[in-house]
């Protein structure tokens, strides 16, 4: 199943929804599952609906297997077109290409953002020491700097070698203790695509303390455009490609991975409580990135990255005003 | 102006509130704005005071210079004793230390927590690089892992060094981007006492990695007891004791910082907007911790953090079970 968190513009204000996808079409979550509650017969339709299918991912997460049945019969009921409504009168068949419509990151405000680094051969350059091989070290990235697809990023004014990085994010959905790795799919809900923004001289000079990367990563964190659920996702082999102005700059796959999404999520969780909406990045896919392959981004530049079975994350790089 | 977040048993469950701290006591800040307000002939007495005086320190920082005007109200209005209640019957007067009543983090929850390390005689084992001495480098910390004032902490299976660290955290209440430090004040709404939980062994595994600490410090928080504003403590120059079952272990201060709160504010508000909500950590205080004393606690052991102008923050190490 595929969902995209959207926002329309109404006579009341934008309201943000999730959405089934359907092909161009995006099914209204909330209201569709009132409508299909409503024609069985069930009291309190919308009441219900928006308790069991919340129009926000993160709370839709938080139920659990409910919101995801309640998703699954909305998809299912094969509502026709924009005609049929919910108990309130809500639309549920969008398209996605509506001017009113605007496809944002499928988690508007993560709980948290731990990012990875599996793939030997991203930064080769820079020498991996005995550590990477043995565990899945992570930073963590910030959760307030979400850019929605197809938004501008601004160039910091205080970077010269700006950067994007090609990842793949797996978002938690149970929260979960001291998990093991081969139990670790029973708490990823989806994926999405990340794009790790990315300020090479800010993060190399602070990355002289060993604190790990923060304004060298904290400005701008992409996301989108839609999360696919676990069961339609190849997590462990989906084919990547990046494209710079429709050039296509890379391409790669999931395959490589040095720890796999289970040891990292058995890692992280031990001693810490995994919770709904936490994000783990895996860390840039090797040549995704213009620091991989040595050739640099300029402002104007439009930056895609695409991932099979999820779709292409969009951005485009603008000169700060 | 002293706050505190703290837990009310009731018949009907357990409920947050915000307190201004007079002496022994606890004044319940929605509660008593309500009384307030009704006492001026203000219509709706109780919305307003939920709306400008929310029980939540989060929102009520958010909310801004009205909040802190009625908690102030609240503070100057001498409510005598618990028999004085708001229009809806709500007590608005409690005792510290009565059975119904428990401290909590003042930010149950903060928005981010970013810690620093501005002391040049912490680690001071560890070399500092030059970039240390150029920029207040930080890694950020878990936002999920909090732990209340006087609550157990469980020793982490997998660590033998477990370690304390005694730091002050700044709290953002204003947003914004693009600080200047000498502007930075005005986004600081207050500090509270930041136990900042560390397990060295895995700390300085990681760090092997330059991603900075995660599974070092991301298993345990300890915030409060009080959460003081800041024109009531003095951020660059407090006394400040560590003591392991009651034995005085370290005294200092906070008036060597290589940088100033204002430094670390313009750094990372740099093209990031900083929320309400964010805490700084301003990093261990010098001895503030067993490693820079190379003498180290057991399970059992109760660590005290006292700061003054703000109080004693209190949390005992416990095997797990």
């Amino acid at each position: 199943m595929k969902l995209a968190t959207f926002e329309v513009t109404t006579d009341v204000g934008r309201r943000r929804r999730l959405g089934v996808v359907d092909g161009s079409s995006l099914l209204d979550v909330t209201a569709g599952y009132a409508r299909v509650l409503e024609t069985e017969g069930v009291r309190q339709p919308t009441a219900r609906a928006k308790c069991l299918a919340p129009a926000n991912l993160l709370e839709f997460l938080r139920m659990g297997e409910d919101a995801f049945e309640a998703a699954q019969a909305v998809y299912d009921a094969r509502f026709p077109d924009e005609t049929v409504r919910a108990p309130d009168g809500a639309r549920i068949v969008y398209e996605e290409n509506e001017d009113t419509i605007r496809l944002l990151s499928p988690l508007t405000r993560p709980t948290s953002i731990r990012d990875f680094s599996v793939f030997e051969d991203h930064a080769a350059d820079h020498e991996k020491p005995d550590v990477w091989y043995e565990l899945p070290v992570y930073y963590k990235g910030n959760p307030d700097s979400i850019v929605h697809p197809d938004t501008d990023v601004t160039w910091p004014v205080w970077e010269d070698s700006l950067d994007f990085e090609l990842e793949v994010a797996a978002v938690i959905g149970t929260p979960g203790e001291n998990i093991d790795a081969a139990d670790a799919n029973e708490h990823v809900a989806g994926f999405t695509i990340f794009n790790d923004f990315s300020a090479r001289d800010a993060q190399f000079e602070e990355m002289e303390m060993p604190f790990g990367p923060a304004k060298g990563k904290d400005f701008a964190n992409g996301f989108g455009p839609y999360f696919v659920t676990a069961d339609a996702f190849d997590a462990d082999g989906a084919t990547v490609r990046t494209r710079v102005n429709s050039e296509e700059w890379m391409t790669g796959s999931l395959a490589e991975m040095h720890h796999s999404w289970g040891d990292m999520i058995e890692h992280a969780s031990r001693g810490e409580i995994l919770q709904p909406g936490d994000v783990f990045g895996c860390g840039t896919i090797p040549g995704g990135c213009c620091m991989d392959l040595d050739r640099w981004i300029e402002a104007g530049d439009t930056i895609e990255l695409e991932v099979e079975g999820i779709g292409t994350l969009t951005h485009r790089v603008v000169e700060s005003e």
